[in-house]
């Protein structure tokens, strides 16, 4: 249980615009943002940020909790060389690890909730050779963390749907469990009948009331034609403003003009697209597409497991990748970095009442830099970080008595 | 003046390859590496290192720290969009910096030195609006920092060499000056006359002695056709080993095959190729280009100036960048990213006596993380460095004390 909230003011946190604010908190919400100086609450304790940088908490959009391998001791990534071989790989390793995801995605998810992130929406692979063991040991991890950070779940059939048979119930009985999102995985590409993976999941979707988040890799106009069919789909069933698509690496091999047309549609069905802004591939182009009104976020993928070593879960990390992908360095542009791993993230995700408003959750974060681009920059690991109107990480450390 | 150095054992230091180990030193040299557990030269002091990870000091191979804003106001980016603009904008922002070289780069300096290089190649600005003063700031900067760092200089002629009459000889008093390398600057795209432009360049080199280091941004065939020119220069020169081209993005833009015959004689040549590692261009395909003997490594570039706000100055971060950019995963790639900030560096700057060997200089970092993946994935800030035998910075921060 949460402990009870009295009141709590912040002094002299630094806005991205310069100015300095206190955060008067009360219940867990913002009571008031007023100019640093003001007089605080009656009764109410103070805790002086000394004028450090103050950002809304960050949101993790796109994270594999259930892979992840923190904390263990390292395994050199031993796949071979085709996406099959990884997703094999991964099988293998997981069946030797020890550690359950209570242990292992418990000792992330503190790392994450300690640089920042308190949204988190994390995807649970789900398969006929691990059933829903992903999707009981994730449930738990999130009421065990629940007074630390907000999580919602996807069930993500990583070995493909289709081909695996038996997966599309395996997702509907995780779905009846409290998973939110209904996933999916290249239709095409992955489960080679992409209309017949596209009326499951959304039929899934349909039957439970809820969003889906898609995994696209597909590549070239196969992948264009596949968001085209995801747009067909999510307009016919009403889903607007509910669907993600993550990767969508195909938006980023074409001319703008190309691409124009279905990016409208996109803007149109609130279709959200998420990026790991990988390097050594095409990213969407996230200037353009936003400037025509689709809605970009970022997330962190896989963190630290069989897949590849590196992964830190430090969405203001992501964030500055997604700035240094473009060659980003002008302040709009790193307010749309930043924008990525916060309110872009919490629109994409569905959070309602997110940021740094009176009468929203106190949640948010203040480092010791000065400005956004030393912030993106720097990445300063002792971040300090409030959630709903406590420190619940201090200096980058958690503050473990925060727990339950 | 540099302290006497009496014997030190540094204890339980992981090397790479898992082992324990303790390393001995004597007079600022490495005496002997042993296994962990062996007994210490009588009066050695001790320093256990409990098992954190132990590389060779991280190299820095090319930064421009006289353009830094480090420790100075955060300023937002107010260039205009072309390279033009980027340069002329950096003269007005440095004309309006009162903070000299002596503080701005200094402040850097420490920072990269607690991150962990302590070879750092540095090009400065040579212009006829500044003359040599950049010179002069960054030759007493390393004669404050030479019990710390290993430093060498570049004479760059950032607005151009021919197109700005008075920058050869500006850049052939420098080079008398003390600084050690002749650089260049886009003979085609900027100079507009490139053999006039390597004709000078390699003039100075032969008159001093001195090797090169170009900037070359021209893509395409202009760049390739570049970088053969170069081969040509020095090879009639007879300057083997002693070229660094650097950044090459057009080696980036062409099939392997289109390549190879080039690679080889750059190979052949002992001509070192460094990239920053950029995600926004084409970079040179790095495995490849090792695979056919080329030497390449990693470099900063500009750090938190007038160009970007971007930049930390941690090589390991522009290691694991490296990697990122490639999308590697495996041991052998992890060890080559390390490779473009150790070893190749080393080579590329010409280093004589560099690594992790009994009669070397005992310059090393230890970390606490268990294995290289980590090392380059997670990045702890909380390193410890030795330089000539002795501790220079601990936990992330550096011992002021150990300064002069």
């Amino acid at each position: 249980m949460e402990k009870p909230l009295s009141k709590i003011s912040y002094r002299n946190l630094r806005r991205i615009d310069g100015d300095l604010v206190n955060i008067d908190c009360a219940d867990g919400r913002i009571a008031a943002i007023v100019p640093a100086g003001s007089a605080a609450a009656s009764g109410a304790e103070m805790i002086d940020a000394k004028g450090q940088l103050l950002l809304p908490a960050l949101v993790e959009s796109h994270v594999h909790l259930d892979k992840t391998l923190w904390g263990q001791p390292y395994r050199a990534n031993s796949a071979g060389p085709m996406l099959k071989d990884y997703i094999d790989n991964e099988r293998r390793v997981l069946r030797k690890v020890k550690a359950p995801i209570a242990v292992r995605s418990a000792a992330l998810l503190e790392h994450c909730i300690a640089r920042g992130s308190l949204y988190i929406r994390c995807h649970i692979d789900v398969a006929p050779d691990i059933g829903l063991s992903h999707v009981e040991g994730m449930l738990a991890l999130r009421e065990k963390y629940r007074d630390l950070v907000d999580m919602q779940f996807v069930a993500f059939p990583q070995t493909g749907m289709l081909i695996q048979p038996g997966t599309v119930e395996l997702m509907d009985k995780a779905l009846a469990m409290g998973v939110e999102t209904v996933g999916g995985l290249d239709p095409a590409g992955i489960d080679r009948d992409p209309i017949a993976h596209l009326t499951a999941i959304f039929d899934l979707a349909e039957k439970h009331g809820k969003g889906l988040d898609i995994h696209l890799h597909d590549r070239g106009e196969l992948g264009l034609w596949q968001i085209e069919r995801i747009a067909d789909f999510t307009q016919a069933r009403g889903l607007k403003e509910k669907v993600i698509i993550s990767h969508a690496y195909c938006l980023g091999m074409f001319p703008h003009a190309r691409i124009e047309k279905l990016g409208q549609r996109l803007a149109d069905l609130g279709i959200s697209l998420m990026t790991s802004a990988p390097a050594d591939t095409h990213v969407p182009p996230v200037a353009f597409l936003k400037s025509i009104g689709v809605n970009i976020c970022c997330g962190s993928d896989g963190i630290r497991d069989a897949w590849s070593p590196f992964g830190n879960g430090d969405m203001l990390e992501r964030a500055w990748l997604l700035a240094f992908r473009f060659d980003w360095s002008k302040e709009e542009e790193l307010q749309s970095a930043l924008d990525s791993a916060t309110g872009a993230a919490a629109k994409a995700i569905g959070l309602a009442q997110y940021g740094l408003k009176a009468g929203h959750a106190a949640d948010f974060i203040y480092l010791p830099v000065e400005a956004l681009g030393d912030a993106l920059g720097q990445r300063p690991h002792n971040r300090n970080v409030v959630r709903h109107g406590r420190l619940v990480a201090q200096d980058g450390a958690l503050l473990k008595s925060r727990l339950g």
